[in-house]
């Protein structure tokens, strides 16, 4: 059986105790940005219930472009007012650089990928990086941002200042 | 009390039943890709554990250049090999157009988002979509993707074929 029908037999069984219909608002007004990192289920991590908080994620964590769109949309469309910043310790991102991973995208494909990896070294620069980019964007209808990392040893979030 | 606050709180509370640490590589070598919707906790749904799966989400669970960018990470640098794609019933997405997005942020900030919306009108097709750019990305070391629309009012999920 693939992972991915493992998955579907779980899901049986969540619908079985599904809570039922929420809105499409999300209840508390949130948006969390987080890393994809597999240790990081934020629902339960946050105390979020269904319906409570839009999640955007992708490697790092950090706000590209497309996190800017999920933004707006979040904000302008569904009335999010806060935004959440996760990132985490051992993150995949601080294992290499950018050269680095299209050399070994290039090594194992024979392409090269029309973007850079968005590495980094330092856990809490790369936050206040991402806070600076959400304070300023100057589109989005809210500008309240609290940036943190979760620590992947112990499961508790500490803000970065 | 702010919603971030009330989150810290809950976090708190978290860390004193932190199941403990885990590899930075997902257990089962999968990606999910959704819907940032706030009514999708992906862990319970998908009957995922902690270090089980990357989860990348963004508005609408659509394939970007950083869609692309993350699974990239994901699959070179961390071994995943299965890709899932989840998006939902009665999304954001579906109740404007891009550029009825565009006039609403203008008219919100006085400011034009640079890119586009990505809206869409039929699930069905846009999950087609985002499978087709997984399979044809030739940097990506795992083509295998299948696509599922979550139903937001049943809690399951169908495939699309």
């Amino acid at each position: 059986m693939s992972e991915t029908d493992r998955m579907l037999t779980a899901n049986a069984e969540w619908a079985e105790r599904f809570p039922g219909s929420r809105p499409v608002a999300p209840a508390r007004h949130v948006a969390v940005v987080a890393c994809m990192d597999s240790r990081m289920p934020l629902f339960p991590l946050l105390g979020l219930e269904v319906g409570d908080a839009h999640v955007i994620r992708n490697a790092g964590g950090v706000i590209t472009e497309d996190t800017l769109r999920s933004l707006t949309i979040s904000q302008h469309l569904l009335g999010t007012r806060e935004t959440v910043l996760v990132h985490h310790t051992d993150c995949g991102l601080q294992k290499t650089d950018d050269r680095g991973l299209a050399d070994l995208v290039q090594e194992a494909t024979g392409h090269r990928p029309p973007w850079t990896g968005r590495t980094f070294t330092d856990v809490d620069t790369d936050v206040r990086e991402s806070l600076a980019v959400v304070r300023t964007t100057p589109y989005l209808a809210s500008h309240e941002v609290r940036g943190f990392v979760y620590d992947v040893d112990t499961g508790l979030l500490r803000e970065v200042v």
